[in-house]
């Protein structure tokens, strides 16, 4: 069996024990699966700082991060209602995609890919667009990187009313994160991310007043929120078959996560990843897209190489050879490749990728 | 650890190979993966007798079973057409609930719960209502237990050239079906029923040239059932984060079910374990709630007891407590609890279910 590491956005490198988790077959209405499911729900809310008795509420949603924005996106979002997507990558634009589908009232404010949203613009645009009620954002832009300044923008959504819906995919686990301070109303993950679990659902944490208010306004059976909420309340079951064995990761993977210090150790150990990675890939000549005030400490999208001997498939190829999975870029107009530093990668995995690195630049006669 | 067998319409209990396929992290996007994919979709649609040559295609779904039909439902069905949908149990219930979300133009043709669907009724209904387009029915009604006669109700649509969506969730891979001789055009099954994979997604077995029919049909992002083709189609992989781990589980349970001599074998397999379970049961004066005819071998609703003093809760505790997970009823009008006899399940299995069933009606006081 051959051990590759996974320096991608996820499905991310996960620990042996929590896939070991996955080897008991385990009945999806069955009193150990729903104890499971309960813990689950009541800690992610923990790490969010908004625990249920201050109004808070997460929903386990099946298949993919995307799957759980489009459930928030078209279930919270009513017919009278009027959503700003705020833009600066692929996964913002996917959001308006949904908006468009769902022909939810919606507008969209962009900014370039290098750019951080605004919160100033953001605060000119509402003060202008008394009709928007909704506002959704991404946190990590796995695009590019960067990390849009949530609690301002947060800030902004709350002198101005507005409920606050908050796309947080890459980060959450990896970001300390506080939904009451943030004035995040809704807040989406998946469980292949920075909790270290491996891929099978998303996750929303909910504003209970503002969930309950979903009621009915779903677009889907599949994607209702509200309904998949009241389901997990009624019986502790879901409406509709749930992953089983990938939930059973997750507890386990929030065991360590505990174990290893909570999200602020784990936030530490991102950014130590990061930090090696940042000056080993400096010292080859590798430059990175953003500027480093607004990268996160996530994901990373360095520019190939002037060098026409560098050619994006080989290098992916023999890095994958040695055991080390990269990404490729996905920018809208600039050739890139992307490495991520999460997930069970410790610095001297990610010495090991710059090892690997080297060899192959040499390999191909590419000077950076 | 325990280890408790699943009696359940599923998640099923699967053998220790299939979990074990989870033990290695894959990454969505890399070659290995792509290619287990690739197969999968491939032999698939050989299983339903469907391949790619004959103008067969297979597409994935996250989620459970029940996103894959929705995908189907809400992609396939467009603006000017009419479903019409054939009840008999709450899954053919939950297709006319999609219909209803969806706005789609629907009529419902209802049986009793205990009754077949009646292709001579339906062949009637479809003469008399022209503007019908589309049939979607249920194979193996979970609710009850029973089949629906799908060849028969196949040829009635072909006879009034309706498109055919058959549901045949917990069937599919352990009953012989030929999707080219029954005039199916859509199939969808999930990856936790007979051929006994772990959760995580659905299938959906495809004519092709409807399928490219549902092209900007799809009423969501995330259950674009066209969309989710044409994303695989063109590089391999997935257009959002796809369950790597109950992907590979499949791929090797896909293996597994070909060593055990494929579908035949395990019809078989699975009749035999059905065979002994109703005797076991009749011998302790069990009733069942079908008639046998209609009755399928995939699961069974038997009746409560008449007894005062049998408690479903108690009953199933206790045969939980010696390892043995069986299924509660979801009949609208009767008492009943379900056992199912498929997936990692044996001969020897359902004999030692059996007498687990003797020992707690002893021990509960219940004559049955």
């Amino acid at each position: 069996m051959s051990h590759s590491l996974l320096f991608t956005p996820g499905p991310l490198s996960t620990s042996l024990t929590v896939k070991q988790a996955m080897l008991e077959d385990m009945g999806s209405r069955d009193h150990a699966f729903v104890k499971a499911v309960k813990e689950i729900r009541e800690d992610l809310l923990l790490l969010a700082h908004a625990p249920k008795e201050e109004g808070y509420e997460c929903v386990i949603i099946q298949g993919s991060g995307t799957f759980g924005v489009e459930s928030v996106i078209s279930s919270v979002v009513g017919e009278n209602d009027k959503l700003l997507v705020l833009v600066n990558g692929a996964y913002g634009e996917r959001i308006v995609k949904m908006a468009k589908i769902h022909k939810l009232a919606h507008d969209v404010l962009r900014f370039e890919e290098d750019a951080i949203v605004d919160p100033g613009d953001v605060d000119s645009y509402l003060a202008q667009h008394k009709d928007i009620t909704h506002v959704a954002c991404i946190h990590s832009e796995t695009t590019t990187g960067l990390f849009n300044p949530i609690q301002a923008i947060g800030a902004v959504c709350k002198e101005h009313n507005k409920i606050f819906i908050v796309d947080a995919m890459s980060s959450f686990g990896g970001v300390t994160m506080d939904m009451v301070t943030m004035n995040i109303d809704f807040l989406v993950s998946s469980s292949n991310k920075c909790i270290e679990g491996v891929p099978g659902f998303a996750f929303a944490l909910c504003k209970k007043k503002e969930l309950e208010k979903a009621k009915g306004q779903a677009r889907s059976l599949s994607l209702d929120l509200y309904e998949q909420w009241a389901g997990l309340e009624a019986n502790g079951q879901f409406r509709f078959t749930p992953p089983t064995l990938s939930i059973m990761a997750f507890k386990q993977a929030m065991k360590e996560l505990e174990e290893e210090g909570g999200i602020a150790a784990r936030e530490q150990r991102y950014k130590t990843n990061k930090k090696i990675l940042d000056e080993g890939m400096h010292l080859m000549g590798f430059q990175q897209y953003l500027k480093p005030g607004i990268q996160g400490h996530i994901i990373t999208s360095f520019l190939y190489p002037s060098s026409p001997d560098f050619k994006f498939d080989r290098f992916y190829e023999k890095l994958n050879q040695r055991g080390f999975v990269i990404y490729p870029g996905k920018l809208s107009k600039t050739d890139a490749f992307r490495i991520g530093n999460i997930g069970q990668i410790f610095p001297d995995d990610v010495r090991a990728l710059l090892k690997a690195i080297k060899e192959v630049m040499h390999e191909e006669g590419v000077a950076v």
